[in-house]
């Protein structure tokens, strides 16, 4: 990943350097790795393909960073934070077309249409968030925004690693849906943490997304829970709300059994997982990801 | 292309339709099918090959138009006069994306690393421009800019067609170096419009790269002319200039030999892109060929 801005301009080599020294959690690569090496595939194009994923994260979040106004990201300064949002829009572009690049290394015309299918889904999401999500309650418009947001990713890093393993269609289809039952849980689990982390670990505003509008699943158990909930209302009708009308709502859905509710739902998603996990050849490779798929509901709770 | 937001957000569609429906001069598009027929490529695969180019083209003048803060566009309201930037940036992604699917659905991997080589040139191009490129009059920093900001793409089109045409080595890098003399002809009159162009026919106002600082091949000419201009040196020390001392500057460049110099040098590029289309296949495509070759230099002037 760090070779991909060699004999370019300097600044762009600076910003992949800064862009990948946080390391970040990696779980797409790692994901990405295991599932290859457990379905045999070739190692070299499998570590292409896991720096391809990682890359076309990495400018999905250099763009929406600059979008969100975002000064940190893992801990560190994000790159619209210091340079010109100019600057910022090219260099996520130019991570792009380097996961392009890494895509097509992989010499598989198969996987560079899912790879571009893939970031189709996420910006259409993104764009569908922007303009047509905020306020509105619905579990489907949840579900598809999560789809589009992480889960899309994790199913692309799985179906693409089991292809590359040359594996028969049932295992690809499983390898697919383990993914899509990982990013699931991870993102449902992120959004839990808006609302139970500290700010200082979470590195944002608790209850981010509701502060948007954005109604994620721990505020739609609640308003399931409480139909009629006042402060509810105010931020499903666009409103305005204040700072105080907010933590007292977001205290009264950390203490309701939303949370719980939410958790539940993320464990049914990996305890999917797992059970597809058992039907795919016995390694320590399937260990590890019987391993991260616990980890994802288990972080910082 | 147009098709290329169905089944997504709605004004997605709309702004497909909105970028699309002032046509421009078509001219990337054209060069890829008039190549790829001429070297009897598979004319499905070519459309798609000629629609992707486009596209990314498309992608690329999104995002510069909202770094550039340009209002009109062809004509139109660009993207960003109407959208918000957050919009506008996803909006590019979006397109990038769509351009690399139809990149991948012409089944070739040979293809795709070369889209996305090419499309890490232009913004590595417009990178280096952004930070290093004011002030420096240099004949070598001119081309290594206009080659990545307009003659990559170009070269690309009749590379990649040459290759759908499945014709041998020598013919593909005949086909090469005919679209990078095409591309390099077409931005030094883009360079010479600059100058001499009116700026209701141009769009933006007139020497726009010069007020910037960047030195394009007239005014490279013109202080061969006159190494010890005062005008040009204010320019060259990236001081700010005034209204009138520009004005001055671009009435000089106008009268001098500059732009005829410059408009030679566009025709010593048609010459040599005129010779190696004489060695192709004698159709009607090819003299299409010359007759765009030479459109390119004789275009608004």
């Amino acid at each position: 990943m760090r070779s991909q801005a060699d004999n370019r301009h300097p600044d762009l080599g600076a910003a992949l350097r800064h862009l990948l020294s946080s390391g970040g959690k990696r779980i797409r690569p790692a994901v990405t790795l295991l599932t290859g090496i457990m379905l045999e595939a070739d190692t070299e194009r499998l570590v292409t393909l896991a720096a391809a994923i990682e890359m076309l994260h990495t400018a999905t979040l250099v763009h929406d960073d600059l979008i969100d106004g975002a000064v940190l990201r893992r801990g560190i300064a994000t790159l619209n934070s210091q340079w010109s949002p100019a600057a910022t829009v090219l260099t996520g572009d130019f991570i792009f077309a380097r996961a392009a690049k890494l895509a097509a290394e992989t010499d598989s015309v198969l996987l560079m249409r899912m790879f571009s299918e893939t970031l189709a889904v996420i910006v259409n999401g993104e764009l569908t968030q922007m303009f047509s999500s905020r306020g509105i309650a619905s579990r489907e418009n949840y579900e598809q925004r999560i789809y589009a947001k992480t889960a899309s990713l994790f199913e692309l890093a799985t179906r693409t690693a089991a292809i590359l393993g040359e594996v028969g269609e049932a295992k690809i289809e499983a390898a697919t849906r383990f993914g899509y039952c990982l990013g699931m849980a991870f993102q449902i689990v992120d959004d839990i943490l808006d609302f139970t982390g500290e700010q200082a670990t979470v590195g944002k505003p608790v209850a981010s997304d509701l502060r948007q509008g954005l109604v994620t699943l721990p505020a739609l158990y609640y308003l399931e829970l409480h139909p009629n909930d006042a402060d509810m209302a105010v931020i499903l009708g666009g409103e305005e709300i204040e700072q105080v009308v907010m933590n007292r709502l977001v205290a009264a859905i950390r203490d309701s059994g939303a949370i719980h509710q939410a958790m539940a739902e993320a464990h049914r998603y990996v305890d999917t997982a797992l059970g597809l996990l058992a039907e795919m050849p016995e390694c320590v490779e399937r260990q590890a990801l019987g391993e991260l798929a616990r980890y994802i509901v288990d972080r910082q709770l």
